[in-house]
């Protein structure tokens, strides 16, 4: 998200304008949109949007093109520790965009679907200047189980579901700016080219009432640990940061700090 | 919808690659997805994408670029006579769009969530080349109330909740290809720059189970009732096409045929 107007101001329009709105279980601001729908039962819905020349590494393939956009929307229901079921794609494609990309494109999105166990049930189709996707998310959802941000406590414990640093050192890698052995690049790139949701734990864990609160980290385990507190209303002390160990060595070949790279 | 690949072509791909997953309940191609969710009860979602060079006509506002965006995913759920009850929008905006145009786009997206009582609970923002607005709608529908496009039977008198050739006279004029008196044309811009979703009509239609099959209209007459016909294996005969009053009127000023206008 790169605009002249900022993105802190954007949110501000949007959050003023459509405060009016009831219905959210979750409240503004939350991974997904949770809609009462009485009793028990909640909508739940998400849509994030992906833009080539912004979200799109340098040697990202169309079939992974199509992974990336479900997987993004899929990564928030786990967060939430909701089953999502109903995968929606509208897209804008640019004039002379080829028949094969675009099947590779959908493979993607399909494979990706399976992959999670979604169903991938249509959408749209327009004309753009750069390949945009648009991916909608739906599930049901119960009160008693979805997992906001809000309801960190004193005495919690700080988990994750995986290593981090991955991404960041895969982009530097894509990007050229720094290199690493065959080995390790490639293991490093796959955590950008090839991004996995957290699904089956985020629904395990909410299934047992494991979780008070919980975040997509996604966007970063610094900025998903301040949302964290901010949201709860309580701090963190963190003394021990999983790294990728591919990050690690990355980091030791090209003078960086690992931790800086998982943060 | 202007691709080197062409529309059919990207149906045949996307309808062949997600062929296998189930649960649509009126199946591919239809106006909505309606997502079978055990019971009488379905999950009725759509989405439908605006991009400013391909479906802003000259001299819309931002207000009503946003009004559009709903009216648009609207008009889908009016036609399957499903009420809408949660409206997303992921926003793509270009580098230098103003705060000023934001606002008023929002604003138009909230009045016409406000004016369908559709809660506006949220969606994503991201920088792109052209303004871009993917729109999604959920519902809860129900299998004894949905109308699909497949029921058409013969005997069923052809019915429409409006009068025709509005939109295209419209659009002429806002092309500056033909023009028309003042007050005749702004009641024609409207139809472009104010389109209103028959979302009353819709849910009243079929709470009374008077609809044997239903599509939107807005893409036009001819287009819709081929698919009516296509869909539920039976012809129509039309006797009478109702026009809008002023296009007659403009149709007669510039010499065009206001039937064409209407189909």
């Amino acid at each position: 998200m790169v605009l002249s107007i900022g993105e802190r101001e954007i949110i501000e329009i949007i959050s003023g304008l459509i405060g009016e709105f009831k219905g959210d279980f979750l409240g503004f601001g939350d991974d997904v949109v949770a809609y009462d729908l009485g009793g028990d039962m909640l909508a739940v819905v998400k849509t994030d949007m992906l833009i080539d020349y912004t979200d799109v590494p340098p040697g990202m393939s169309y079939y992974q093109v199509g992974w990336k956009t479900v997987t993004m929307n899929v990564s928030d229901f786990a967060a939430k520790g909701v089953k999502p079921q109903v995968f929606l794609l509208s897209m804008g494609v640019p004039r002379g965009f080829e028949a094969k990309s675009l099947r590779e494109l959908i493979e993607g999105v399909r494979d990706a679907c399976r992959y999670y166990s979604i169903s991938y049930l249509g959408g749209d189709t327009n004309e753009s200047l750069s390949l945009t996707l648009a991916g909608f998310l739906f599930g049901i959802g119960f009160k008693n189980r979805i997992v906001g941000r809000r309801g960190a406590r004193l005495g919690d414990i700080v988990a994750v579901t995986g290593e981090f640093g991955g991404s960041a050192a895969g982009l530097k890698i894509a990007l050229g700016e720094y290199s690493a052995p065959k080995s390790i690049a490639e293991k490093l790139l796959r955590f950008i080219y090839e991004p996995k949701a957290r699904l089956n734990e985020g629904l395990k864990l909410s299934s047992i009432d494991a979780l008070t609160s919980s975040i997509d980290s996604s966007d970063g385990l610094a900025w998903s640990l301040y949302e964290l507190s901010n949201a709860g209303g309580v701090g963190f002390h963190i003394y021990n940061i999983p790294v990728v160990e591919e990050v690690k060595l990355f980091a030791d070949i090209n003078g960086l700090n690992p931790v800086d790279l998982a943060l």
